[in-house]
C-alpha cells in the first residue's frame, strides 16, 4: 500500500507544512529510518484529520495546544515546535507569555517558568534566523 | 488583617462571580472551615491577578484552561467548573468538544474521552437547571 | 459524508468489538450525542489503524496498554476497559496482577495498589455476570 | 516459603500498624484474594525497609509524603490514608492545610484545592468516629 | 504601575533572597525581557504570600517542596533550585537523600533515582564553588 | 550490617547484570557516594524481588516497562536503560517501535515521538559500540 497517496495523508502533509513549517518536516524526516509508520500516522491523524478541522481557527488551536503542553510539562521538544507554530499563525509573543502566566494557576509556577524559558529560547532563535 | 478589603481581593471576587458564577462561590464557601487562607489566595491570585489581566479575552482564557485540565487528567472537579465557565463566557459546546478532539493528539484518547464525558455531564446538568 | 463507510472505520469497528466487546461499543454509543466525531476517530485511529497492526499480538498489546494506564494513574475508566480486554484475549488474572507488581517499581506503590484494586473489581464483576 | 516470617515483614507489619492503623491493615486485607504478594511487598519494602529508617522522624516523613501525593494528584485513596497517618503521628490540621497552600505554588491550585477537600473529608470522618 | 513598591513584592523579594539566594535572583533576572509580570508574580505569590507564612518553618517547607518536585519528575531546574534552598536552610544532604528513598515508594524508582542524581550534581557544584 | 550478603541482594545483583548489563551496574556505581542505600534497595526490591519473579518472562516484563516509561514521559534515562534491556532479552527494534505507536493512542503523539527518538538514539549507540 502506498500510503502517501491517501487523501488524508496529502491533506495532512499540506497542513503540517502550513502550521509547523520546516520544523515539522524535519520531525517526519528524522522518523524515516526508525519508524516510518509513526511518521505516516503523525501526518494522517493529527494533521490530516484533526488540524484540518475548521471549527476552531489555527490561532485558537495553537493556544490550546501550547497551554496543554506547558501544563503537561514533559514534552519539551513539542512545546518548542508549537510555540513556533503559534507565532507562525499569528499568536503574539505577548499572548504566549500570557498563557504561561495563566498556567501558573493551573499547573504551578515550575511549569509556567519552564514554559516561559522555552518561549524565550524560541524568540531568540527566530531573531537569529532573520 | 481583614484581607477581604484588599483591592486584589475585591477585584478577584467580582471576577470569580463573573466567570464561574455560583459554582465558584461554592468552592470558596466550602473552604471556610478548613482553609480560609487558601480561599483568600484563590480569589486574590488566580482571579484578582491573573484572570483580571486583559491581554487574552475570557473566551481564549477558558479555552486554554480547559485544554490544560483535559491534558492533565487529574483535576476533574476543576474541569467541570471551567467547562461551565467556558459556556458562561460564550465558548460553544461544539468548540469545547473540538478541544477534546485536539487533546486526543497531545494527551491521548483516554484524556480526550474523559474530557468529552465531563462535557456531556455538564451539558445535561445545565439542561436540567433550566 | 458517510464516514462509517471507510475501510479504516469498518476494520476498526470489527477490531473494537473483538477486543473490547460490549464495553467498547457502549463507549462509542455514549459519544453519539456529544461528539460523534470523537467516536469515529476512536474507531478509525486506535482500532482501525493501530490495533489492526499485526507485529504485536493482542496479548502483548493489552499487556503494554494495561502497564501504561496503571503508570499514568489518571485514566481509570480506560484501565477497566483494558483489564477486561486483556482477559478477553487470554491474559490471565495472575499475569495482570504481576503487571501491577512490576509497576510498583516504576510508578510507585499507589499506582500499583490502585491498579490491583481495579483488577479486583473487574474480576468480581465478571464473576457476577456469569 | 512462609514470607510472613521474615524480619523485614515483621518490622514492616508493626510499622504499618503504628503509622496507618486500621486503614493500613484494611488495605493489606483487601489484597488477600487478588494479590497477596503485592500485600507482602507493601509491608516489606515501604514499611519494613523505608518507613523503619530513622533519619527522618515520622512527622517529617508524613509531611513529605502528603506533599508528594497532593502534587501527583492521581492517588486519592493513598492521600486519605496519609492525611490520617500524618494526624496520627502529630502533624496538626493547620500544618496539613499549610502544605496544601504550599502545593498551590508547585502543582497549581487544582491540586491544592483537591488536597484541601480531602483533608476536610478526613477531619469530618475522624470527628464522627469519636 | 511600579509594582515593585507593593508590600508583598518587598517581603517576597527578601524571602526569595533568603531562601534561594543568587539562583533565585537569576531566575527573576532572566524573566525580565520575556515576561516581567511572571517575575513579579513569582516574587509576590510564592514568596511574598506563601513562603512568608510562618506555620511551617523553612526546613519543613523545603522538605515538602523537594518531595513534591521529585514526585512530579518534570521540573528539573526547580528541583535543583530547591535542593540548594533546602541545604541553605539547614536540611542535610543525608536528609535529602532520605526524601529520595521515601519517594521510591510513592513515585517509583525512576523518580527517586533522578532526584538522587540531581542531589549529587548539586552537592558537587557546591563543593566547586567553595 | 553487611547488606550485600542478603539473598535478595545477591539474586538482585545477578538479575540486574543479566537484564541491564553494564548500564545497570553503572547506575549502582554512581549512587555510591551519594546514596548507597538507594543503590542497595534498587538491587533488592526491583531486581531481587520483582524482576526475579517468573510468571512473566523477561520479554514481557520489558515490553510492559517500556510502555509505562514512554507513557509517563518523565523518566528519560530509565527509558534508555530499558530499551537497551528490552533489546538484550530479545525484543526486536520493530516491536519496540510498535510499542511507541501504541502509546500514541494512550499517552498522545508527543510521548510516542519522544519514545521513538530515544529508541533511535539507542539503536545508533549500539551500532557504534560494535
Amino acid at each position: 500500500m502506498d500510503s502517501t497517496k491517501t487523501e488524508r495523508f496529502k491533506k495532512g502533509w499540506e497542513k503540517l507544512k502550513e502550521i509547523d513549517g520546516q520544523a515539522g518536516v524535519n520531525v517526519i524526516e528524522s522518523l524515516k529510518n526508525v519508524s516510518p509508520d509513526l511518521g505516516k500516522y503523525t501526518i494522517e491523524y493529527p494533521f490530516g484529520d484533526v488540524y484540518s478541522r475548521e471549527i476552531l481557527d489555527n490561532r485558537t488551536k495553537e493556544i490550546a495546544v501550547v497551554a496543554a503542553l506547558v501544563a503537561m510539562g514533559n514534552a519539551s521538544p513539542q512545546l518548542k515546535v508549537h510555540i513556533n507554530a503559534a507565532l507562525n499563525v499569528g499568536v503574539t509573543e505577548q499572548e504566549l507569555s500570557e498563557i504561561m502566566i495563566l498556567m501558573s494557576v493551573y499547573a504551578g509556577f515550575p511549569s509556567a517558568l519552564n514554559g516561559t524559558f522555552t518561549l524565550k529560547e524560541v524568540i531568540e532563535e527566530r531573531k537569529e534566523e532573520k
